[in-house]
């Protein structure tokens, strides 16, 4: 069987996997960067054991990426930075995304059980 | 060749293929909706030719909706009324997605071409 | 009220943008392209109106734009050319998506009422 | 520091939200639902890690689910059964969505270290 810190990182990784299919390819301009930060943090906050979502969209990034006779772009992870708490059964687990080395990287930061504490 | 009407028709109904497949499926609460919504209107007008968005999710079919163990539902079409304006080289195209016996539609409404008014 | 000419424009748009907007985003690689045009042309196809869709994925784009450490790429509008042809009361709309001047465009070809043929 | 099994399992869970939120909403009826289910295989198992997909559509719950008027309804989790193995540095996780109690659920199943076999 898998244990409970198996367990809040598979969690984990769901909520991360649907962010992500869920809003890349939305169109976004350095107007709507704010809408759509709070409405994927609170869409994802919806699902069980989803504790904290934050998400910051780059505004430099957006406007460098804008395709610039149509005003926009889309959304992807090279222009998002993303941290999510998991509580799982008393075991947190930590995540990020961020852009590591050019490409953008889903990690695992760190797993706690506060049983341990 | 196509008319500036049906131009202006055929861009209404690629942001409404837009707004839905983009957007069904996001996790959506009471708690929730309102950040939802901008975030939609304000994603999809970024679009070409889009003059305004405007998205209403209404709270009491959320409500009803939601898979009480888990807390939350995914949005679909039946949860929620859209009402867009396309502007296409002087034609307005209104168009408007809402609940008719029992299923949600997308309708174009009217087309106004203002050389004619 | 709108003509069936532009009804069927307005219908060719949806499939248009519900194409898109579903599938972009989706992991793609050399080896999956053929899997993927197929199950695209299919899904749209049940939609209404939708008389046929041919999505072809440019395998040597793909091949390209691959993140070579990972070895897949997100399908995007610059990989692939769409038609599609809507038929609507008698009126067909024949749709394309292709690349111009380095931009995914979709266009509205042509629009035949057969009652004028 | 996570452990290679808590690593295994963020990237187990990383699949099945990408899958699931990637491919919920797209149209599907009895006639397209082997096309989708290949394609929706071959796309996750370009993700790293990801060393085998099943996604198998139920046909009968399909067509019980049809919008009769269309003939069409929107691939949900209700709809299919999927299996997962994710080979992540020696350690296998092993995934499942299915429905229980009426909801589907996204299961990790079981996580083998071939180091303790």
């Amino acid at each position: 069987m898998p244990t409970t810190r198996e367990q809040a990182c598979f969690e984990a990784g769901i909520k991360f996997g649907s962010l992500y299919h869920q809003f890349a390819g939305t169109p976004v301009s350095p107007d709507s960067t704010r809408s759509l930060e709070t409405a994927m943090a609170e869409a994802i906050e919806n699902q069980p054991y989803c504790e904290s979502v934050t998400v910051a969209i780059d505004d430099d990034r957006v406007a460098d990426t804008i395709d610039h006779e149509n005003g926009y772009t889309e959304l992807t992870g090279s222009l998002m930075t993303v941290e999510m708490h998991i509580a799982y059964e008393g075991v947190t687990a930590r995540t990020r995304m961020e852009m590591e080395d050019g490409y953008p990287l889903m990690k695992l930061v760190g797993v706690v059980d506060e049983a341990d504490e």
